[in-house]
């Protein structure tokens, strides 16, 4: 089926669909008994870094669900091998980045990264998993945003109050401005490599943007969005552009651009529609949590959202973050049944 | 002086101040020289227990800044000793609950708790504070709101996803209200006592609400934050309503009430005093990370604040979350400086 004719990407587009479109963010992960079957096996980064299993890992949700979109396989932090900062996963503590970006001087011993040299790895997953799909639903690719990628780099690791990157930020301002170009750059050059190598939409993760204050966002963070997502105009592929913990941020989201917002739970979708204005289509915003509740709970908030939403032009059902480990596959069948059956 | 006079409850009461009033979150702590030397003898829970180390530490800020008032050294969750779920601090952990409420079976287990059997020495730390303050600023009481206890005890301690006191809100409802229903119990009589041995206004701290939807948070949350509030009003001592991620609760916590509402950095001020509106004062909201900034620029945020919140009434200058230890108490002295130099 030619991309244009696809339910997610009509919606990515605001073009009237046939159904509502539904995704998941990590619908390919350790809910799921063939992923934990591949786990027992491999480690994450074997995983991303054998394209055959990227491969097998992006198709397992959609063999197992009627879902509207392929989301590649792999980690927001995979560049970050590129840039020379090392990176592995801790058993149960996530990831681990070796050399993280501590003092100004450590900007300028990082090295330069070729997605081509670099994540080839990643590129040839995406082009067995268009081989394999024929067509049948569209392949997203996707990258952290440079806020993110920066923030980990500096951090070094998972975060809970992201002081080392706001005190890097506000110190050596200069230094930020030259960390976040280079981490820009690296970031447009992958989605776009992506792109050619068969993405038919990408997403910009910035999961951590949430910890900003609206004028930290728009003096730090908003110019780099920016030029990223306009890098990639030229491609003409959906770009949808999602954070967490963004309510007061989506006026300048919608600055830094792409086709599609992306929300979490904690603004009302009606809310989110209301500031993004009918010039965007929008994703989200079930929290993961709530497909820990009872069928019941979680199908009348699911259709709650699908109502408020005005799911008719312009919006993809999503949850407002990943899959949940603990997630019951049924209950995921539940929410694409419910999003599916939803005549709006 | 009496509490009527003081610009800290004249601005809880939206009366017309002379200074801005000021006061930090956790501004007795790690960031002071002074509480680490009690530290390095003295365990967290040793300071809570003993009540003239408490006393001392409470006023160990006031004695260094120019502040408009002291709160109380405590910690959050020490009344959870009292219900029976045990608690210790582990090193570089933070909290843990020793026997966390994981079945609805545990719920019945809970033992009933009496602030002043179990939090007598908190009562008597207040007492001493009051006494060696002699009316030069007023002291602030405090507790975790019913949802941020609850959770502790769900979760056990500290928690990236709260996924445990999700589900079981979502899948014991009856069970979850149960718990609310003793938890807020604790949560009134532990704040109404702390106001009788001497506390001259109290903030209930809801720092964890900020992970639910706002549907989430009327079904299981405003209740019971309601009732804790309203059964202090007899006590006409302002009440401050605290949570952290509230851009999109605000008319909730509204709802359920306070004189006061305590918001973090994420929301522009003009923007919070635009929800709460006319009727409530304003407490906030300077991300704490911005402490580790250059002068120059902390100072111009600190202005900035100022000019939006319409600081001349109903406003209390404060952070969005507490001090940070690695916070330079020359900064603090320049928060404090700026904001009592500031004319409205």
């Amino acid at each position: 089926m030619p991309d244009r004719d696809h339910d997610f990407i009509r919606a990515c587009r605001r073009e009237p669909v046939g159904r509502v479109p539904v995704w998941l963010m990590r619908q390919a992960g350790r809910y799921m008994p063939e992923y934990r079957a591949l786990r027992e096996k491999h480690s994450i980064l074997e995983l991303c870094r054998t394209p055959e299993l990227a491969a097998q890992v992006t198709l397992q949700p959609i063999q197992r669900f009627d879902l509207d979109a392929a989301i590649i396989f792999a980690d927001i932090l995979l560049p970050l091998e590129g840039l020379g900062v090392g990176l592995h996963f801790a058993v149960g503590e996530g990831p681990v980045i070796e050399n993280p970006v501590r003092a100004p001087e450590d900007v300028a011993g990082l090295t330069s990264f070729d997605p081509v040299v670099d994540l080839g790895y990643v590129l040839e997953a995406i082009r067995i998993v268009r081989r394999e799909l024929e067509g049948r639903v569209p392949l997203i690719g996707f990258a952290a945003a440079p806020f993110t990628l920066a923030s980990y780099m500096i951090e070094g690791g998972s975060s809970r109050q992201y002081l080392l990157v706001k005190s890097f930020m506000y110190q050596h301002p200069q230094v930020w401005d030259r960390l976040m170009r280079l981490v820009r750059e690296v970031t447009r050059d992958y989605l776009a490599a992506q792109i050619e190598a068969g993405a038919q939409a990408i997403q910009m993760f910035d999961s951590w943007v949430g910890c900003l204050s609206p004028d930290d966002y728009r003096a730090y963070v908003l110019p780099h969005s920016r030029w990223v997502l306009e890098g990639l105009a030229e491609y003409s592929v959906p770009r949808i552009h999602f954070g967490t913990v963004t309510a007061t941020l989506l006026e300048d989201m919608k600055q830094a651009g792409g086709e599609v917002i992306g929300v979490d739970w904690r603004i009302p979708i009606g809310r989110a529609r209301g500031i993004i204005g009918p010039d965007f289509a929008l994703q989200g915003n079930l929290d993961p949590a709530m497909l820990l509740a009872p069928r019941e709970l979680l199908v009348r908030q699911v259709r709650e959202i699908l109502e408020e939403a005005g799911a008719a032009k312009g919006y993809i059902f999503n949850l407002g973050h990943g899959v949940l480990p603990p997630t019951p596959m049924e209950n995921v069948d539940a929410v694409v049944e419910t999003v599916h059956s939803f005549l709006g």
